[in-house]
Parts: structure tokens; C-alpha cells; sequence
């Protein structure tokens, strides 16, 4: 007979696989991409350069990153198909917009399966649906707002190229490197369930397309981490200074969980949140000193209404800030987010592609005992 | 510190939920959809009283059943939005075409996170995605042969409409049943890929259709069941009775599989197939006489070449057979199997729905290891 297995459901702590893209050390408030350290990273490469880490696990060369951006600037127009679909999806949501809009532009390329196409193929791929993602977000954006969508520039960095795209105005330096910081932190976080979605599909030899589309889909899900407007949301709530304990203490009661803090792998600061918080504080501004009460009191608050039970910022909280001060419109948070998550996502199907073992877990069935007689004609009378 | 749990890879034998669908014994060469075997289902329930039963957990009266047809007929149509969507599509492979017809047809509902509605909007948003599934199907692949889609016809049964929506001709009564039948067997089956895939993005608590999508992503990939026509290929590529012997020693020495025999979780004959033969044989034709001798031949070599391995026919032999029988074109074989399938993910979403526990495991990292210093300038040279 086959001997079954029970884990935590959720898989609460089962490793499903082995993986040298990185890690979320949830204990010890660090987490890495390759063998380098994610905050690190931030500080000192490009969006480019750590696209190319996840993707060959290496660093690039000059000469290496100068190629890899003539190989991404193609890809980031939109096709004519996008041309004439993205006005159909003006009402969707901007993930159910980009879902639908990769899906189609990852069938035209033609995109075929992962099992059928060798390492370079597979990298190609992805490479085009990781480039023509801000294209296609900022598009859906601009024609929501009753805007042309813009070119891709060549010559700017890839953070200020993403927020032209949307505004139509070349950013500042500080808004583009507070973004670039910000993508470069979101990139890979664990196998979260986006990430872990792309995976189980690639495990199926399926396209990269067919996984990205799968992982958008998981993204979009409420309860998948991710959503930094739901942090600033609570900050308007709150509204000003006075108003804070009275705030907190009122979701504290209704049993409410406080938007922007807690996180089910951190059990200490979350190392996102931390450098999020100096980036904001670099660029300055009211927003800033009051969400940094915010903090404070919350943690003040909990550690006496509620005694022992530590609670930090996640990456919501100041990412939320920071992209206020960027100028980017609080519907395009969390695709700003996914800008940067695809090519996680990316990195992982890559991975999993070079393995050829499907993901098919079992279910115990705890309903009526079968077979029970079908009743003649099939009816329930 | 957080203690992790260890699976096998793929988690194979994994028990990752309870569920209340149904279930598979490979270990016995049953299955059942909720308390009833599907065999016995396909004998005596028409396709819309299996899609009730999977959704509302009970057979119906003749009263829900008539009831249950009223709600699904008006979905059925194509809406504007993909009257317009689905010649750009064209060139697309039919799963790459539903999948983002699908996902724009859901996004322009609009559909809600299953998190923030009701079991009833839940419900009506998986029966609007499962009755327009084989309008798309029928209608891409209508519009790839250079022909204008077919209106769905609610005077004809399920398989019957299906086939008529296809070709044009409304079929044999001989064909719709053959055809209602393999569709009623290929509902559920476990956790596979795909239905997997379907309820990690439940589990975020996405809307029905970002699961069902991200499902049809994982069902195009080769290493998931369900390509019929690979059999198919297999019978054409033998030709005849005189290569039959021939053509499988030729297999086996070079180490290929027989496409049509094995199935990784049944270790017995698969139920579906062993009715599928039996709805073949009712067929009659020189195929079903060849491709029982092939089966037949293929356990007899096998048995002389690798004895003590036993290997049967799985639900893709006979399948193929079927559907070549009932006239359906080769290309539509994964597509009609969706049709179906699509039925048992909408009934994994809905339960998956109902808990609100994200699926998110783990990952051990096992590359170079951590923090190495970022050079200045984030270059490898």
C-alpha cells in the first residue's frame, strides 16, 4: 500500500525544494538573493544589475550589462497585439489587466513549454516578458486615466524609465533611486505563494508565460503579502497627529490586524522595512515624521495591551511611504511592486525548469463514504 | 528557532489538505467524485448533473437540475469583449487562447476576490467561467479553420452542444454519449498540477478566475496528464497489425515511453481507461480492434522484456480513441479534456475558498553561502 505523509497545513514550514536563488532567514531579520545580501544589493547595484544576478547568479561584468540591456531594450515596446488589446482591458483591475495582457503577448511570441527549449531559450523568454511588464502596467495605467501610453527611454535607468512611463515626466534622482531601492527589495522574498505557484506550473514542463500568468494571479489574492496602499490607507485614516492612540487602540479592540505590521516569516525587524524606513527619511517630509509616530506608538501600545507579543513594520508600511514621496498614484503600488516580483518569479521558473519532476501533492478525502449507489436517471429525488 | 519538515521532492504522497471532492485510490483502480464512483456517474448522470454534484455537493432534483440549466445558458454566449478579443488570438495554441481569453472574460465580469464574497457569488462566478470555457474552446478553434464561431444551441445536451459548437453538425446521439462520457470521467482527479496550482491561488484568496487561469497554464505543460492525441499519434505511428510488434521493441530498446500506458498514482488499470475501452467497443471500427491489440501487445512484450513490471493503459489510450470515433479533430482533444476539467477546478476553488489559510512553504537554500560583500559598483569584474 502507499504510505502517505501529513504536514502543517498551508505547508506551514515544509521545504518543498532545494534552491540557490536566496533565502528568508526569518529569524535573524536577513534575507539574500544568490550569496548576497538583499539590503546590500540595494545599496549598491542597479534593478539591471541584480535582474542579471537572479537570473545567471552571477553579477555582471560591464561588458555583460551592457549586453543584457541591449537584449532588454527590444522587449520593452509594446507589440502591435498590445497596441489593439490594452484599450479592451481598461476596466480591469491593473493585475487582472497585466494578467490578461502577458497571457497574450506570451502566446503570440510563441512561448513553448520549458521542457521543450534549452537554458537560453527559457532565460529569452523570460527576459522579454520581464521587459515588457512596465511597459504594460503603465499603459493600462495611462489609458485608465484617458492617456496615450509612452515609449520606453532607452537613456534613463530602469526606475526613472518606469515612472516616466507612468506620469509622462522624468523623475528626480531621489525619486528614482528611492524606487530603484525599493524594486531591487521586492524582487525574491522565499517561496511565497506567487512564487510558489510559478513553480508547481513550470514543474509541468508548461511555458514561461503560462507560470508568470499563474503567479499574477496568486499576487492578486488579498492575502498574499504586497499591498503597501493598504499601510497609507491606514495613515489617512488616522488623518493627523492627535489622532493615533485613539486609532490604534479602536483596531486593537475590534480585533482588527493593523495594515503594515506583523509578517508570518519575520519574527524580527523585517530588514525590508528597516532600509525602506532610511530611504524615506533621506527624502523627508511630513509623511514621514508622522508614520514614524505611527510606529512608535503601535509597538508602545501593543507592548502594553497585549504583553510579550512583539510586533515590527513589514515591507508595506515605509514602501507605501516611500512611493508616496515618489510621486507614484496609490493604484499603481502594488504593480509597481509586481515590476520587480517578475523577475523573482522568473529566477524561480528558471530554476525549477531544470528540474523535470512534477509537483503533485495528495488530499486525504474526508466526505461521505463512497461508492454509494447512483440513483437511476442521476436525480437527488 | 523554526523547526521545518522535510518531503519528498514533487511531494509525492504529501497530504497537503482535506478535501470533501473526491478521491483517487491508485492502490485499487478507484475513484469517486464526492460519494459516488465516477464510472457509475458516467453510466447514469448527464454531464450537468456531475458539474451540479461537484458544486453543490449533492445530486440534484429535477427541479435543481432544470433550475441549474437556466442559470448556466446565459453564460454560455460569447460576450462583445471576446467576440473582439479572439481573432487576435489566432495563432495561439488553444490552451495559450483560453487561458487569456478566460482571463480577460473574468477580469471584465468583473470578478471579486473569493475572499471578499459570498459562497453564492463564488459559485455563480465558477459556473459563468466553466459555461463559457467551451464557447472559447469551440470558437478558437471555429476561427483558426477560417470559420465564424457557433452559437451555443440550449435545445442540445452538453457533449452534444460541445460537439455541434465545433463542427457545425449537430452529432450522432451515439457520438454526444460517448463523448459525455469521457467528459463526466476527466471532472477531477486528486491533486493534480493543475488543480493544485488552482487552489494555492485560492488559498491567497484571489478571485475564481486568477485560479482557473494560472490551472490552464499548469495544464499545458507536457508532464501533465491529459494529451489524448499523443496516444493517437502513437497508434498512427505503428500504421498497421505487421508493425505493431515491431514498432513497440523499438520503443523499449531506446528507452521511450509508450504514450497512452502508465499513470504515476494508479498501480492498477485505470478505471477510466477500462470504461473508455468498453465506450469504444460500443463504437466499433478497425481502430478499436487496432488499438486493443496494441494494448494487448504492448502488456505481453513488456511482460517478456521487463518482467515483473506491469504497466496498463492509461486515461489518454482509449480517450484519443474515443474522441477520434465521435469526430472530434485532433487539435481539440486537450481542449475537450478542459472542458471538463475546468468543472473539477471550479470545485477545488470553491472549497479551497472556504479556508482561509494561505499555502506557503518553504525552500532550502543551498547555494554559495551568505553574505559575501556586493563589490563597489555591483560589478563581477
Amino acid at each position: 500500500m502507499t504510505e502517505f505523509i501529513e504536514v502543517p497545513k498551508g505547508l506551514d514550514r515544509v521545504i518543498v525544494a532545494d534552491t540557490e536563488i536566496g533565502d528568508v532567514r526569518g529569524d535573524e531579520g536577513f534575507y539574500h538573493y544568490r550569496q548576497y545580501s538583499a539590503v546590500d544589493l540595494a545599496e549598491r547595484c542597479s534593478f539591471e544589475q541584480v535582474w542579471y544576478l537572479m537570473t545567471h547568479a552571477a553579477l555582471p561584468t560591464r561588458d555583460q550589462l551592457a549586453r543584457f540591456k541591449t537584449q532588454v531594450a527590444p522587449h520593452r515596446a509594446l507589440t502591435p497585439l498590445l497596441r489593439e488589446l490594452l484599450p479592451h482591458l481598461k476596466g480591469a483591475t491593473p493585475l487582472d489587466g497585466l494578467r490578461t495582457a502577458l497571457s497574450a503577448a506570451c502566446a503570440a511570441r510563441p512561448m513553448r513549454p520549458v521542457l521543450d527549449i534549452d537554458e537560453a531559450a527559457r532565460a529569452d523568454d523570460a527576459l522579454f516578458a520581464c521587459a515588457v511588464t512596465p511597459t504594460i502596467l503603465t499603459a493600462l495605467w495611462r489609458i485608465g486615466q484617458g492617456l496615450e501610453p509612452l515609449d520606453p527611454r532607452d537613456d534613463l535607468g530602469y526606475a526613472a524609465n518606469y515612472l516616466y512611463m507612468m506620469t509622462g515626466t522624468v523623475p528626480s534622482d531621489e525619486a528614482a533611486s528611492a524606487i530603484e531601492h525599493y524594486l531591487i527589495l521586492t524582487v525574491d522574498h522565499g517561496f511565497n505563494a506567487s512564487t510558489f505557484t510559478a513553480r508547481v506550473i513550470a514543474s509541468t514542463g508548461a511555458d514561461v508565460g503560462a507560470a508568470l500568468v499563474g503567479a499574477i494571479g496568486a499576487l492578486s489574492g488579498p492575502l498574499h503579502g504586497g499591498a503597501p496602499a493598504r499601510a497609507l490607507d491606514a495613515l489617512d485614516a488616522i488623518g493627523g497627529p492627535d489622532n493615533i492612540d485613539g486609532w490604534i487602540r479602536g483596531e486593537l479592540e475590534a480585533g482588527r490586524r493593523i495594515m503594515g505590521f506583523g509578517h508570518n516569516v519575520y519574527k524580527t525587524e523585517d530588514p525590508r522595512s528597516n532600509h525602506l524606513k532610511h530611504v524615506a527619511t533621506g527624502m523627508g517630509g511630513d509623511i514621514v515624521d508622522f508614520s514614524k509616530t505611527v510606529e512608535r506608538r503601535v509597538v508602545e501600545i501593543l507592548a502594553e495591551v497585549k504583553p510579550g507579543r512583539k510586533l515590527y513594520t513589514n515591507v508595506e508600511f515605509y514602501a507605501g511611504v516611500v512611493m508616496e514621496l515618489a510621486g507614484v498614484p496609490r493604484p499603481m503600488f502594488t504593480p509597481t511592486f509586481t515590476t520587480s516580483r517578475v523577475v523573482g518569479w522568473s529566477a524561480n521558473i528558471l530554476e525549477q525548469a531544470r528540474d523535470s519532476k512534477i509537483i503533485r501533492p495528495r488530499a486525504r478525502y474526508v466526505g461521505a463514504p463512497p461508492p454509494q449507489p447512483v440513483p437511476e436517471g442521476g436525480f437527488a429525488d
